[in-house]
Parts: structure tokens; sequence; C-alpha cells
């Protein structure tokens, strides 16, 4: 196989797992079908719309490659039907988005060097490939990012796009530094899942201040 | 009347309608005047600016002609100043809406599919023309979008930007082809505020559950 | 100090103070660390990134150079380690964020002439410079931004940058037209936080009716 053309099964599988949690977030609020295949393909693909934009890779890959929008309509369309077998997949879905971090991560780093940007900012586009999609499914969802609040998941995806950029730069092989990178996004994240790693909260130790925004049930 | 000047009174019809829809979901939630003029303007433009983002048509149309922002500040100014006026008259308001929906998925898709866009890709982004305004309006306003959760609005919106690019696609005329996509998207919209038409919504049949999220009373 | 240093200098003292206000915010939601580091950044970067992609300026200069990006970092984890040390300081923070969002207003209306926007979205686009971050700070938080609903905050980075544009237009000095724009721009601010003055609401004047959605405690 090429690298281009796995890079693209890579990336398509990735979309295809974004887009299961987007539709299970949708179908938990009650949304109709149009509102769940939204949340599929928003929750898939708008990390990777905000790099292209803000690189400017325009149209942006999933605006212009009709497999992505596939990929996620068929996520939403699976989890639209069989939503509450999909659920009981909790576990394996939370591990199958880890791997969908771990792909976007890279080959959002991977791309952002390839358009020239300073390498602090590709691994931070990196990142924001990975995480993109989850912030904008929440904010369509009017809560706050989960993201933001919970579990070591903005940060595997940036370990993860640093590897790639890091491997840029010392010259090595791009699909060894990509391999390396996505298994310490995956490692970290599962981790993050099994152990209930997170980072520290500021310190306010009012013991009747408000609960915190922690809510680790939200996860997708 | 040329096509091209046609199409700019349509536009300008279209944004001031839409407008109106935002404007009203501001004095709704006591915003102050400069606030009901900015969910004016982005009520009215952010699904053309959007879509000018992800074709790369930069500046938008929105931000390089002042038309369109007098014809949004007039119609924010209108409602702000005789609100109540306004809100009686909510079907006429519903109908406009359902007109500029139409108007702006057709715009949307012509412009779309005059950028090399794939059709199925220009046809989305017609529906995003017409849609995106009232998502960013609803996000604004921290609610879920009504869009992603009641009646047959996107889909109306999509179905007419879908005409446009069948007819593209069998080489009719283009302004047959966009009557046509219009007329269609307004008498499905139109249809489904009058018998209350929508989507599925996933199948979970707990009658204590948490309450359908569609509130048609939200509306614009 | 030559002008393009000064202007650097200045729109980097922008970005910490309104990074200061972003990191503020999100330690009050209790957002872990990684989540104070992106308000912090999104709040001082958004809203010139909005006005770099609206006029073609990719990459926005935020991603390009990563010194407002260190500047935003640093301004996060100041306040994550001093949160309740800068609360106390709640009144210089705000003045701070009048001379942060007088600095975007007039430097960001002064991007959009060079780039040839229209004089009057020029000056719109000066204030979304200065608002804009504000704006996806607060809907990140999942609330009605603040500069919709309260006091003279829009209209003061408004008024500043009209002062940029009508200089421009009267051929005056730039430097001076933008010292005059801000200093504008950062009194109205000022006047409207010591007074209290704000826009007026559309009249209902039910007094059984929803609160009205101004908290003036929410303000960073």
């Amino acid at each position: 196989m090429e690298p281009g053309l796995l890079l693209l099964v890579l990336d398509l599988a990735g979309t295809f797992v974004f887009a299961l949690s987007g539709a299970t977030a949708g179908v938990r609020r009650r949304l109709d079908l149009f509102g769940v295949l939204v949340l599929s393909f928003v929750a898939a693909n708008s990390g990777g719309i905000a790099r292209d934009l803000l690189i400017g890779a325009v149209p942006p890959s999933a605006i212009r490659d009709w497999r992505y929008l596939a990929a996620s309509l068929l996520a939403g369309t699976v989890t639209f039907l069989w939503a509450p077998w999909i659920e009981r997949l909790r576990n394996p879905v939370r591990l199958f988005d880890a791997a969908g971090l771990a792909l976007f991560a890279v080959v959002g780093a991977s791309k952002a060097l390839a358009f020239g940007l300073h390498p602090v900012m590709a691994a931070l586009l990196g990142m924001l490939s990975g995480i993109g999609g989850g912030i904008v499914r929440d904010v369509l969802l009017a809560e706050v990012p989960l993201v933001l609040r919970a579990d070591l998941y903005a940060v595997a995806a940036l370990a993860g796009a640093t590897v790639v950029v890091v491997g840029e730069w010392a010259a090595l092989p791009p699909m060894a530094a990509m391999c390396a990178g996505a298994v310490l996004c995956f490692v970290l994240r599962a981790c993050a899942i099994r152990y209930g790693w997170g980072l520290p909260v500021a310190g306010r130790w009012d013991p009747i201040g408000q609960p915190p925004a922690r809510k680790p049930d939200a996860e997708a």
C-alpha cells in the first residue's frame, strides 16, 4: 500500500469513528435524523476544516472529497438506526475514538508542515484537527466542550502531533514518525480512559463553591 | 431585468427576512440594540460567509458588498423599534423566512457550482447557505440550533439546492432550474409549517425519559 | 521606535490582556489547565483570526507568528497559577481589557483597509477584531456573549475603528488617526465601566417578564 493511500484509509477510518461519537451525542439529545447526520459530519470534519481554512487549503478536503461526507453519513445512519446497540458498545467506541484522535493528530500535523507552517503551530494544528470536531459538536449542543474540562484528551493529541513535528526536524522517515506519534497519542488516551488521568484544575478550595464542571458521564 | 440583477435583488430580499428572524430572536432574549443588530447580520449572512470561506471566495460577498450589511441593519432596526408588531406578524414572517431559505439555497448551490465544486458538495453548500445563519444565531443565544431538531427545514433547502445541481447536470437553463428549486423548497417548507411535517427521531420509547428537544414555539 | 514594531508591541500587549480575560473565565468555570490555556488563546486571537480569514490573509497572523501564542499561553499560565490574585485585580484587568479593545480595534481596521476593503466594512472588521475573541470565549462556555447584552463595549470598538477609517479617508497620518481612535475607544469604554453606560433594550415593560439577560458580574 503506498503512503498516500494508507493515509487516506486511516483518515477515513478516523472520520467514521468521530462521526459515530457525534451521532451518538445527537441521538442522546433527541435530535431528528437530519440533526444527527449534521452532528456526524461536524464532529468528524470540523477539526480538519478549521485546519484547512487556517493554513489556506481551500476548499478543505472534507468539502472537496465526497468520501469524507460518505463516511460521516454512513456512521450517522448506522447510529441513528441502532443507537441503543452503539450505546452498549461505549467502551469499544471510546477506543475507536482514541484511534481517530491519534490518526487525525498526526495527519493534521503532517499536512500543516507540508503547507510550511512554523513547527510549533503545526503541532497545534495537528491537535486542532483532532479536537476541533468534538468542540464544534459540543458547541452545537450548547454545552461546554468536553475537551476543555475532562481527561487527557487534547494533550494526547498534542503529544502525537509533536512527535511528527520533531520527526520532521530530525529528518526521520515521515511514516515512522507518524506511526510513533499515533501510537503515543493512542496509548496516552487509552491510559487516561483506563486510569482516569486528568490535568489539574485551578485551586479554589472553598467547599461550598460551584460544583466542578467535569461530567465524566457526558463523554462520547 | 437581467439575471445578475435579479439574483442580487432576491439575495437582498432573503437577507432582509433572515435578518428579521435574527433580530426577533435577539429582542426576545432582551439583548441591547447592538446585540440585536449583530444577530440580524449574523442570522442573515453567516450561511453565505461560511459558504464563501469554504469555497475560497474571499472576502465573502457579505463583507465585500455593503448592501448586505445595509439590508441586515435595516431589518434589525425595524425589529428593534417595532418588535411587538413584528411578533404579531409571526406567520407572515415564517413565510418570508421560507422564501429566504429558498432563495439562499438555490443561489448558494449555484455559486458553489460556479466555483467548480463537486455536485453533491454544491448541493450541501446550498443547504448550508440557507441554514447556516440560523445555526450561528442559535449558537450565539446558547441554544441547540432549531434546524437540528425541528421540522422539515434543512431538508427543504437541500431539495431546492439539489434541483439546481441536477439542472446544471442536465444542462437546463440555469434560471429555470433555480426557479424550480426555489419553488420546491418554498412549498416543502410551507407544508412543513402548515402540517407539522418533520423527520423521525431515533427511537427511545421510555415514557419517563428526558422530554423531546423539539420546541415548536421557539421558531422565528 | 518604528511604526511596525510599535504596532507589534501594542498588538502583543492587547493579546496578553485579552488572554487574561479568557483564562479568568475558564478558571471560574473550573476548566482544567488545558481548557484554561485554550480559552486564553481563543479569547485573545479569535477576533484577529476571524478578520484575517474574512479578508483572505491566510494563514492568520495568530497562526503564523508564534509570539501571539506565547503571549496567550503566558497569560493563561499566570492566571491559572494565581487566579485568586488576578480576581482581586478585577478593576485593573477591566482597564487593561479596555486598552486591549482599543488596540485591537484600531489595528484591525488598519489591516482591513490595507487589504482594500470598503471603509464601512473596515470599521466593522476593526470592531470584530476587538470583540470576536470575547464572543468565541463565551460561546465555548455555552453563554450568550456578554458583548451582545451589556454595556458600551462593541460600540466603543466601532468608534475607535471608525476614527481610523475616517483618518485614512481624510489622508491624516495613519499613526495619528490610530492614536486618536484608540484613545476614543478607551475613554468610551472606561466611562461605560465607571458610569454604567449602556445601549437601550427593546421595550417590553411587563414587570413579570423574564429577567433581563444583563449580568454585570459575569464581566471579565
